[in-house]
């Protein structure tokens, strides 16, 4: 098993069956993806094989019940997950994250029982793969004013607009759009090959490169009423597909700071200048005493929000704080582990200039560093300060 | 009660047990303490009336046993009195960290029956007060060098040398005094009026003002045989206190950040300017979040120390992160909140300038900043920056 | 002389004149100021007996005309006066700044031919002190809601409200009150004797405690007509004067920086800690580093603004971004000197913890930090976000 | 001509020449090299064909003698030809440095009158390119240490080592290669056709991916003694070609700076969010304050370097200042301008991502942060933390 920071012995608090859980992934990733991320991300393609694995492992979905063909397994084995596959690349994390908290929770929530028994097995066995369409080109951090609409038009929608920044929006089977219906926002399950809906992949990124990220556009796009999700009315119902997907960014960015962190202190330890180790100068003693110390403290953060969660005494406040925590920590311990590997950081033999390259894409979505922010300061002082 | 932030209810997790004695502690520091700090902050004196208070509360030496009338609570309950005492005061957790961590602890584990005995229940009760002599002028960061030295003379000991920085030195009743005898330090027990032993308070400190401070000296001090601590041989002995008191001063230290965020958050609701609460500016609540964020982590990390403490896992590498990081994050917030008061920061009718003064001697007592790193970058790496 | 860290040799570029007024100020701290400031700050008293010795040396209003009893010295060697005052201790460049900045220069530039002759050469003298009564209880960053007002009464007005934080309220000959009249500010010369003023002085504060600070209430107070300013109309009177202060505080916050720096380095090279000075350990020359590279940046600052100020060119913007950098710098060196001194860091032995606590004063008045931060974004973005 | 944020108006006291040459720069990068650089960065490869243009232009050893073909100027012109080619990238920069100050300036400094006319006026030129061969695998920080060697043989020399991290080395025609004789360091010019020398490209680098970046290797390599630099023995030689690249890199960092800065001012002036352009909020004002207002440090150090060295009054550890702090600059600009685009920040349609990445090479580069904090606390302190 790859090491793994524990300070605070958490991981030592593990059940049986979440220690099996978290083998599993930490042995996929290792043996799978290991090998071949490298190559990806140079070439900026996601190994779309992958995803079924994911989905016979169980890591599609997990939360979600058995009947639908998923894991139902806890917050904490589920967020133990998306640590080790972000571990791998936040870019396999962002895949599960999306099949799982944005396309699978919202139909498993929101979706009509046939949506369910017809989308979520295929969903959970990574047979179908899905895409959640919400972000516009104008707006990002406001939602609120999306301008993708659907009109009522004989048994069913007509659907316009387009969407921006969509993982998978070019591999995926089926996207959950949300677009608003007399001013309401609902969300629509559109079928890849739906005529008026197409995707375009985004060329050009320098971070999540081994992620497909597209531009949907929808033009007089015919959405039968049957594709509706009857449950979601309003933006609180794509807002708690964000939860979701933010909890398990929490989660991790642990494993991408796992990452970078083990890679400098191995590094600190056998590289060798003024005839000793850097492990043995202060100034790098320093750094790597940062890192150690701060993703303690998202350790934490997070086997905590697992409780919570377990308990259903989760806020959005709450996983906003360690969102916006985690992945600024993430981000910093990459910045620095690039720092003591010097030239040795800036190529992709070590894992380092990648991560911190993804993390550029993490800190931002999902709600960005400044959105977090405004979202715990309205709920310390009660004052909205996002206008 | 007073208003604690609790972002992720980990009080909520208190027995009733815990919650009482965390009560009584809280009443304690709001009725007696608070009226009465600012003047002695102004005045540069310490209310030593209170010692018997904190003695027949159980917060002396509060986790030692009952045997020796001491209270026998578990660690988390410990913690909250440390918490709520520099919620108050760092000068108040810092009398009764020096009585039950530095004082108490080491008579307890190394002393004689006899020692223990006869100075236990007096120091529990408050009804005598001691001290902790390690540091010396010459010898902060690196006690190994000390040279107060202990020679065999008749049925004892002469005692020479100095030590600085001595809490309630010239109060004190008794002295743990830490000197090296053939080479190898030992604890001898000197009550306050020995022949040669004499006691100088520290003036013109601007930190800890509400605080006794000493320089003590030994000039031919005879020591009678029994009242050196058996036990103790070698520096890891007055160590091992060191990191008793440590453990407490991760608590104290929540406890002082708790009092400058909710004052700066109450007046940052309170205060208007352009019309609104500054509550509603961006930049003002960024440094509400950051507080809330970081009060969050040490809140998690002293949690999960008092833990693994109670479950004998607690390693010093681990209290040096809760101290440091904890220790830090209080300083932080006092500067912050010191900014959010603008010019009313700097006024003792508030206790941020208070807070943020003090701090600036905890960050540096039990250890500065750099010594916790550099223990910590030793126990990461493996190899030590020291020298 | 005292060491002046000068790293991009800057002060080699004085002139002769320069050289010696700059050799005149620093023997005035050496030799008047630096023997008395420890008790005085202890004290919190000013020595008022050194006023008139500014006066003599030429310090007090020294850029004003000579006609009027001032030096005529141009911005440079102006600048290195309240560099070496606030080397010093920031109470005295800040009395040197109010008398000169925002006392003679109004009425220098907003006042009447016989209130410059009146008033000027005795202020220049130190024989008369003046104060500046801008700030209001409830309208610190926004003097533009100020209530104090001014009423047409016989042959002069009636003087109704209440100013805060005004620097030597209570020693002050006369006071520059700004009053709104008819909804537009003006500025009034208000003697200290005359009937409904009052002046309170603040108590507890613990920063800048050698200063004499006070509230300011008016009454009823008559004030004849020639004692208005008369070409002082609007807001952007007092604004102007305020650019002159925070020009000299832009100085005096390098004077403060090389107080600490200089003790902090020459603590390091004398500190021996596990058989070394405590300067060759690499986490010290860090903060050193950081400290003079910092001094050094606002250095380059302060001199090419003096350059700009000469010649005419500078604009509030470029002065907001001096103050705001220079006294957050000068405040991060203190702090970080206080540091690198441990325990020895907060005694009034060494000028350290005194210059720490100036500076929260410092970097909150004649502009918070935030103010200056959105000063010059709306320099930079076009854009206020003021509200 | 571009916008150029000049809060202090330097480059209003630039000569009509030196504006004229600043304006040559800015042309040439602007028509020949921002049109190209996405689609090299994409590709990972460097417009070779553009070197001859700079040579042209006179970019290449700009500073040395017209005796030798180039271009004669002042260190004032010199640095903003570089800040203008980093503005572009830091890889146009970093050829221009390679060809300047590591390769012609050794041959003018310490070569022989034969080697200097019939190198200089070639590489001045741009029809022959060089590389500078000092940095081994093992030794980055620490060149002393370097293992490659030269043995005389016949009328010359047999090399023999390997070098890393040369920029150029897979095109240059020349390589000025630094080895131990005798236990004494010497620098050798090594044509790239000769025997036992090859050069092998470093791929999968993410930072300066518009740079050929090679590992040379010496197998028995003959270099005859004509080809020996004559004036340069010791370590400092090569140290002194370092200081002359550093002088250009500190410059060079404010080009990129400029870049990331205005490209977030724009967007932030034209994206909108929540109906006002983002420039309106308080969060991102204080971004673009700080990236401002440190810009402007980088500038005011860079101006006084050039007046320094151009009076012969430049130190290595001023140099190192200003390269250690204006890189760390241009990276934290960097960053910040990454956050302010957010999703659109990680596209190559916009320079950000791509400057981000370059900066990572460059902090490391000609003597990591941790390197530079090292020489100058040396500097300050007298003593030496190196080992």
């Amino acid at each position: 098993m790859p090491a793994t920071l524990d300070l605070y012995k958490m991981y030592e608090t593990l059940t049986t069956e979440e220690q099996q859980i978290w083998q599993a992934a930490q042995n996929f990733v290792d043996k799978e993806f290991m090998p071949i991320i490298s190559a990806h991300h140079r070439d900026a393609t996601f190994p779309v094989e992958l995803i079924p694995k994911l989905g016979k492992l169980g890591f599609l979905g997990s939360q979600l019940p058995e009947e639908y063909g998923c894991a139902g397994i806890n917050n904490r084995a589920y967020g133990l997950i998306m640590q080790e596959l972000e571990r791998g690349d936040s870019a396999l994390r962002s895949v599960a994250s999306v099949q799982g908290a944005l396309v699978m929770y919202p139909i498993w929530r929101y979706g009509s029982q046939q949506q369910k028994e017809h989308w979520l097995p295929q969903l959970a066995a990574g047979e179908k793969v899905g895409c959640f369409g919400l972000t516009e080109p104008d707006f990002g951090s406001n939602p609120a004013g999306m301008l993708t609409n659907a009109k009522p038009h004989k048994d069913g929608f007509l659907l316009n607009g387009s969407k921006m920044w969509i993982t998978n929006g070019n591999i995926a089977d089926v996207a959950v759009v949300w677009a608003k219906l007399d001013g309401k926002v609902h969300g629509f399950l559109v079928p890849k090959d739906t005529p008026g809906f197409t995707a375009t992949e985004i060329k050009g990124k320098f971070s999540l490169r081994a992620s497909i990220t597209s531009e949907l556009s929808f033009n007089d796009c015919f959405i039968p009423k049957e594709n509706m999700l009857p449950e979601a009315q309003g933006l609180k119902a794509p807002l708690s597909c964000l939860s979701q997907a933010r909890y398990g960014i929490a989660w991790g960015a642990i494993g991408s700071a796992l990452a970078t962190y083990h890679c400098a202190l191995d590094y600190s330890k056998t590289r060798i200048q003024f005839d000793k180790p850097i492990a043995s100068f202060q100034l790098i003693q320093q750094q790597l005493v940062e890192m150690a110390s701060d993703i303690t403290h998202a350790q934490l953060l997070a086997f905590r929000l697992a409780e919570l969660k377990d308990q259903k005494q989760v806020r959005p406040a709450m996983i906003s704080l360690a969102k916006r925590n985690n992945v600024r920590m993430a981000l910093n311990t990459a910045r620095t582990a690039r720092n003591i590997l010097a030239a040795n950081g800036i190529v992709d033999e070590y894992p380092i200039m990648r991560h911190m390259m993804n993390l550029e894409t993490v800190i931002t979505y999902e709600g960005t560093h400044e959105v977090h922010t405004l979202i715990l300061g309205q709920h310390l002082t009660g004052v909205s300060a996002f206008e």
